[in-house]
C-alpha cells in the first residue's frame, strides 16, 4: 500500500543542497580538464555571443578574399558575473568559432554570410594552472576532444599585451564594452 | 516552538505547479504585445545566435564601405523546439541587431570588427495575428519601446519567397542548417 503522507515526509526531509562536506558539483558551464588538457566545451551554441568579426588580422589584410567570420561566445555564469562586477571570474571560458565567408549565397547579391565552420578554439581563466591566469586551446575544428594549452607565442602574448581588460579583447566585443 | 517535521510536511504538501485553473505564466522569452504592437524584446543578448553576416544585400554590394554586421538571435524556447522538431513553434522570435563595421580598431590591421550598434529589428511567428504566420518589426535601434508590424513589402514578401524554411532564411544560419 502506498502511504502518500509518509512519502511526502520522506521527500521533505531530503536535503535541498549537498551537505557542506560534499564537493560542489561543477556547473555545466565550467571548464573541464583531463590532466593538463582542456576537454572540448559543449553546448556553447546557446552561450551569449560577445562579438563577431570578419577577416580579423593583426598583420594586414589577407591577400585573397574576405577571410573568415569569427564568433566569440562566453560561458553564461561568467557572462552574468562580468555584467555585475566588470571582472572575469575564475573559470571564465571563451569559445571561438570560425566560419567561411560565403558570397552570393541564395538571394544575397552583396556581402558575406556564414558558410561551413572551419575552426574551434577556446580560452580559459584558471590562475591555479596558468601564471597570468589565461590559456588558449585549439580543437582542430572539433576533431580534437581535448587540447593542451598552446605556446604563449600563439595567442597569450598578444592577448596579454593588447587585451583591453585582463587579457581579453573587450575593445572588439560590444557586449563587454557596455560594462557592468 | 518550531516543529521541523510539521513544517516539512506542510512544505511537502505545497503543489509544485500552479493548479490547472491558474493561467500559465508566460515564459520570459515569449513575445509580448500591446494591442497590435510588439513590445521590444529584452534579454536577447543571452539568446542563441543563429547567424551573422556582413554587408548582406539583396540588390548588389553597397557602393561605399563594407555595410553593417547583422546578428540574428532566436528565443531559447523556440531554438530548443526547432532543434528537436525542425519546425518553428508559435511564438518563435528572432531579433536582428545591426552593428557598424570598424576597420583598424586597436591592433586590428585587416578585417572588420563590430562598432556601435545601429539597428534593432525583430520577427515573430503568430498565426492567430498574421495570415502567413510571420510579421516583422523595427525598433529604431532601441528607441521605440513598441513597434507595429511593417508593411509586407518591407520584409515579409521576400522572406516568404526566399526563406528556405517557413519564411526563415535558414540557408544563412549555420545553427539552423544543422537541423534537428
Amino acid at each position: 500500500m502506498i502511504r502518500p503522507l509518509a512519502l511526502a515526509v520522506a521527500l521533505a526531509m531530503l536535503p535541498l543542497e549537498p551537505s557542506s562536506g560534499s564537493p560542489t558539483p561543477p556547473s555545466p558551464f565550467s571548464p573541464r580538464f583531463k590532466g593538463d588538457a582542456l576537454v572540448q566545451p559543449t553546448g556553447y551554441d546557446t552561450w551569449p555571443l560577445v562579438g563577431s568579426s570578419l577577416g580579423l588580422s593583426y598583420s594586414g589584410r589577407p591577400d585573397n578574399g574576405p577571410g573568415t567570420f569569427h564568433r566569440v561566445y562566453m560561458n553564461p555564469t561568467a557572462y552574468d558575473a562580468f555584467k555585475k562586477t566588470g571582472r572575469f571570474p575564475e573559470g571564465t571560458t571563451f569559445v571561438l568559432e570560425s566560419y567561411e565567408a560565403q558570397e552570393k549565397k541564395s538571394i544575397a547579391q552583396g556581402g558575406y554570410t556564414e558558410g561551413a565552420r572551419v575552426g574551434l578554439d577556446a580560452s580559459v581563466k584558471d590562475k591555479s594552472r596558468y601564471p597570468d591566469g589565461w590559456a588558449y586551446f585549439n580543437f582542430d575544428n572539433g576533431a580534437a576532444t581535448t587540447a593542451k594549452a598552446l605556446p604563449d607565442a600563439r595567442c597569450h602574448s598578444c592577448h596579454l599585451a593588447h587585451g583591453e581588460k585582463d587579457s581579453v579583447f573587450v575593445q572588439f566585443y560590444p557586449n563587454l564594452r557596455r560594462g557592468p
